[in-house]
């Protein structure tokens, strides 16, 4: 395994995965604060603060940042979860310095000057406007709110246009100060790289980070329920859910597993079923998204008015037939599935950094690919079962809906069906 | 440069270019056939093909498809544009004699049974539904139809939901031997690859196709125009646009370099002025489309109703500026911007065996990326004002709007607002 790791004095660790081969490398500084780690007054700011983090700092204008690093062809962007924010680039090796450099001081010496705070006010308003116009996206916005009701984790991540409007800079630098310290960020890369000369440019670049002290976010607490939004779209967009499993939770490998087996690919069973066999869908997939304390499974789907009121049954029966009939075939299909995901994602530079960072974060380390592969080995028909079980009868499931939903049931008749 | 080609019996060409230090590879077939290839009665052919060819074959069912690629962990899929057709997987590489084996299959031997067109008759609407949930997806629909109407070129690739349900197995199988024609396929990969042992197995198992005499497609017109859609959006989603450059035509590269200069990136113009400055977008950028006889030019931008009035002269006064006022560097961080997402695209299989394809089909053979960025590199800064000089104020512009755009000026007005 090519990856080095190197703590410094402020407590950031740096991964690298060098790939000799390469002409290029990508690079990043993930931090472990996103939507999550919001304050009630601050619902947005994680993103705001990512966006304004490219707007000005002591030594460089917002147009010098974007030209410092597109003049040597390289690209620049960012992007805020609900518990990570991550800013990264891509460059030519030659560039790998600049870009650290850059990314230092972005996350250090931002102005967050109030003309330009006033600006990209007005862009993330149009940001939420472009948003809430793509149902796909707007219906896991409902969700993750039905899930994890009046908690920072069942909240938007782009916040509300009153919330956004509020903020002044204050409140961004304070959350900054509280969030963006040392032992909460991770500065990692792949490519044509030199560690030791990474590490050093990070030393010095990034001294000026507070090394510790941010506070762990509130805790998730899933519950539950529904949101619905009737509207004039072709067609209904779904997300029926339950609590999922936390990453270092005890199923969570077999949550990851069940999801691959119900909806990951054109093999799995709810694509057959549900396209395949009555052509139902266009889209139908399930996902696991786990988080540091709790996480959702869910199905996600779009049909037109006429076909609700039959995709919803012939999803839960797939849901129940889970729990009793999986295949030694589709547990070993999954994990070759994931074992070759993973050998390719090592040959991306991007995937690998962005993947490194987050072992990091969550599990405090990278995790060897061999690692996974063993663990992914070791989950068998029976255990994908169990889980299963445990996932969709316990608690109130979650339904949410953008469409002509007016035929769709409601969060506790699907419950009441995954009983019988 | 690593790439080999041989051109086989029947026509087709295999172009591989290996990644020895690659565990995977990419490989698919294009066709030089898409949409506009279709007659008439065909509208949605070209794309409901594309579908039907993961249906079954004379010796695999659609799930012993998708079994054979997802039991070892590869994927497959394929997707429809204006003027090709591409089907392509990511595998192992020990399994690329099995997706080549695949490949083949689908593309000669699909049967495109009743029963299984009927539900992919079904998919398809859902699909269609999907994309007119999507406005940023929808106004391009619009905006081809107003630049190209009444022919081939302008109409959806998807068909409409009349054409689609209206077709039977046989139109399919008439679309498909008139232009899944030897000389019109490329065999493309890339990746951990043996070119003589790819072409040994193509040379077998495509044995069974024509090898000429796809007709060529209509000629395209570009006439321009407008095409709007009253809805009840958060944002009015516009794209303006004019004639672009066919793909052979003298201002190409021209073209190509005038939309990264003035929207494609943080750095460019329209990114500076409109979002920047003014705040006005979240999105806002410009693309050259090149076809084999024409092109679109065009800026693509969201925003609230209340700003629509003053996004549409904010971007006009770009495209006048450019006109005058590009400058060396601009042009010089564009060659930067290019060549380096050449050299990165040269790292990804995917990517890498995609744009083999296209080269082959647009120019008919591999483009070294020395002589591209040779090509690029006699572009000047006055080529450039020139080639936006003729773009913009040659014929009549293409409008296209989709929610609250009661403030909208027409397509006639831009074309006046940019000849003053």
């Amino acid at each position: 395994m090519s990856v080095r790791s190197t703590t410094l004095d402020n407590g950031m660790v740096v991964l690298t995965d060098d790939m000799p081969h390469l002409e290029s490398a990508s690079l990043g500084v993930w931090v472990k604060a996103g939507a999550r780690s919001e304050r009630r007054a601050e619902h947005g700011v994680s993103h705001l603060l990512e966006h304004m983090a490219f707007k000005g700092t002591k030594s460089r204008t917002a147009l010098q940042i974007a030209e410092a690093i597109e003049n040597v062809g390289g690209d620049l962007n960012a992007a805020t979860s609900i518990e990570h924010t991550g800013y990264f680039a891509r460059v030519l090796k030659d560039d790998v310095v600049l870009a650290a450099d850059i990314l230092a001081d972005i996350l250090q010496n931002s102005q967050f000057d109030e003309n330009e705070l006033e600006r990209e006010q007005q862009v993330i308003v149009q940001e939420i406007g472009a948003a809430r116009d793509n149902p796909d996206d707007h219906v896991f916005d409902l969700f993750q709110a039905a899930a994890f009701p009046e908690q920072p984790i069942g909240r938007t991540i782009l916040g509300t246009v009153d919330s956004v409007r509020d903020f002044s800079a204050d409140t961004i630098r304070k959350y900054m100060n509280r969030n963006y310290v040392g032992d909460h960020m991770v500065l990692a890369a792949a490519g044509n790289i030199d560690h030791d000369g990474l590490v050093e440019v990070a030393q010095q670049r990034f001294a000026e980070l507070k090394p510790n002290g941010a506070p762990a976010p509130q805790r998730a607490e899933y519950r539950g329920g529904e949101e619905r939004l009737v509207s004039e779209h072709e067609q209904a967009h779904i997300v029926i859910g339950f609590e999922g499993r936390a990453y270092n939770s005890d199923g969570f490998y077999a949550a990851q597993v069940l999801a691959s087996i119900l909806g990951g690919g054109m093999s799995s069973r709810l694509f057959q079923e549900v396209r395949e066999k009555r052509g139902l869908c266009y889209s139908v997939y399930s996902f696991h998204w786990a988080f540091a304390d709790s996480g959702v499974f869910g199905v996600a789907a779009a049909t037109g008015e006429d076909e609700v009121g039959d995709l919803v049954p012939v999803v839960l029966d797939e849901l129940k037939r889970a729990t009793e009939t999986i295949t030694d075939e589709e547990v070993i299909r999954v994990r070759n599935q994931i074992r070759a995901g993973l050998l390719m994602s090592l040959e991306s530079p991007s995937a690998r950094a962005g993947q490194l960072a987050r072992q990091q974060i969550l599990w405090g380390r990278p995790i060897p690919m061999a690692e996974t592969v063993e663990r992914i080995g070791r989950i068998t028909a029976k255990r994908v079962q169990e889980v299963a079980e445990q996932i969709f009868t316990a608690g109130t499931p979650t339904l949410a809906g953008i469409g002509p939903i007016g035929n769709l049931v409601d969060a506790g008749a699907i419950g009441d069906m995954l009983k019988r």
